[in-house]
């Protein structure tokens, strides 16, 4: 197995690109491709005092880079010889099994969609989010690579993000939810009325186990496993979510160091404290999938860091081997089978 | 003053709201109706030991109850001897200057909107909590009442969100956010791309101080006063705060009562704990208010208990005070001006 990683890509690069997948190659047994500037990742491993690469682990030249400001859609004509594009052309052409990258959200969807393709008969791609719950953990999707979407779109993504759940939580028979903002099959927007229809059709046909409609409130609080959404709707959850956590950290962080009691009373729960922070650290959580494309590509946080990258890299092997594009694809087939009978009859 | 409430609506009703009445007739110089079976009403006085009513406090009754699997449509031809449609009536004909309800949400939107009727000019009603974040606390509009929007609508939300900020905040000049899924102009749906302009127009003339783009992770850091949006993803915005806000309390919990050292440790940090507490409790806030209606109506939480009700009626005299219905009248007929203008030009 090959992972390519963007070496170039997010806020620390290439640093800690390098750092993560040395640490994974030291690790796990798969080879490692770091593409990127050759002169500056040799700098950078000069640097890092690493004198020689881990076995398995090479570097693969590509002089420019794509920047947070360039406009997504030009990325893969204009910035031909960036790390981005150079890496994804070489997943296309089967030298390497998955793509990390750390850079901009917007580029990577835009250059996987153009240069690796989507799954045929997937009409969009999206991004799906592990995130903590008081139940474990559940998979959003979408959260934010296609912001409108008609009910076909949310449709696919159910079942998409079913066998993610299926795979990278252990889930075997995961609730699937959608987002919405009452429990009732009549509301939200038409959007949302025809897909409850749609995820309906699909728990009967077996493919997906829907509950029905969730509230946002519930999400944290786990109440599915797969949470569906329209890409701006599921960027407002998962972000308000993560702003709610910080400001909660924050208010939490000044009660604690008020004065010598309350810092004593922070020494007690100490641990539970840790466990909280653990719990909703994104970096052990590995980056967001784009499913949909036809081979593994994964959105690392742009502020990654080594361990960030490490974890990246675990989740890209995890999804070669559970082959979840190849799952996907079966399963999207089999969506289109129903849908020519249900045309039939 | 006198201030119209709905006995019958929401899970603690007659009692909380009886209660909660009781105490702001005690507290405030406000004349207040209680709406309702006047039987209910009579035997919960009893029971509840309060032997006459407070000066200035009155009952009108009403014998149906509006349900909460009511069609929010069907509610003022189906329920029009409820407590809900009565009091709106009763508001609509002078009886009274605002109405408090905890009861269905959109049999409230529905009806206030047919009896009172909007403000004319507004094209839509939206209900505005007020929401704490880092740094105080901010107006969401719309958190639910009108789910799909057209610019326009959201431009008309962010002016009456100012209005509303400015009373109840006493903010002299409120951040208007709009929300969205990146800070670039570029971002977002259609809606929201031509919304941008709308609010950059509004900002230009001095209607409001537009700040851009707020994501959704910005807000309970208090990265605006006002945040517009759609309804559908404010209430998602609104809920997964709150659920969030659950879980991490949740956790607290657990970590605090794991052992007897940790429970020493809550101790030492209660005063701290129970401000963060009193921070997020909606009881304190009041009710949200449905803006664009002519006349104050507020909707308090359907769980509101008598600490709630209190605060819902101090907001109510509070929108009466600032006449902020009648300020949003005038301000709706400046940006009709500024629109005429613009087409002449």
């Amino acid at each position: 197995m090959r992972i390519i990683l963007d070496a170039m890509g997010g806020d620390n690069a290439p640093d800690a690109i390098i750092l993560g997948a040395v640490r994974a190659a030291n690790e796990f047994a798969a080879e490692l491709v770091l593409v990127g500037r050759g002169a500056e990742i040799l700098e950078a491993l000069k640097r890092l005092n690493i004198a020689t690469l881990p076995k398995g682990m090479e570097v693969a030249n590509a002089e420019d880079v794509v920047d947070m400001h360039d406009d997504p859609s030009t990325v893969i004509r204009r910035r031909r010889d960036s790390s981005m594009v150079v890496g994804l052309q070489m997943l296309a052409a089967k030298s390497g099994d998955a793509f990390i990258s750390a850079g901009s959200t917007g580029a990577l969807l835009s250059a996987s969609s153009l240069i690796v393709k989507r799954i045929p008969g997937i009409r969009r791609a999206a991004l799906a989010p592990v995130i903590p719950t008081a139940e474990g953990r559940c998979v959003l999707i979408d959260s934010g690579a296609t912001v409108e979407c008609k009910p076909e779109f949310l449709a696919q993504f159910a079942c998409m993000g079913s066998l993610f759940a299926k795979s990278s939580l252990g889930i075997a028979n995961p609730r699937v939810g959608l987002l919405n903002i009452g429990d009732e099959d009549n509301k939200g927007t038409p959007v949302q009325r025809a897909a409850y229809g749609l995820l309906q059709e699909l728990d009967r046909t077996g493919l997906i186990h829907f509950t029905g409609n969730i509230e946002a409130r519930a999400v944290p609080l786990g109440g599915a496993d797969v949470v569906v959404s329209d890409g701006f709707s599921g960027n407002v959850l998962l972000k308000s979510i993560e702003g709610t956590a910080q400001f909660m950290s924050q208010q939490l962080k000044k009660i604690f160091t008020k004065n010598l009691l309350t810092k004593l009373g922070a020494v007690f729960c100490k641990s539970g404290l840790e466990e909280l922070k653990a719990m909703s650290d994104y970096r052990t959580v590995g980056g967001t999938p784009l499913l949909g494309i036809s081979k593994p590509v994964i959105k690392a946080h742009g502020s990654s860091d080594d361990l960030a990258v490490f974890h990246a890299v675990r989740q890209a092997i995890d999804a070669v081997q559970h082959d979840l594009s190849g799952t996907i694809r079966d399963q999207i087939n089999q969506m289109s089978i129903t849908k020519e009978q249900s045309n039939v009859e």
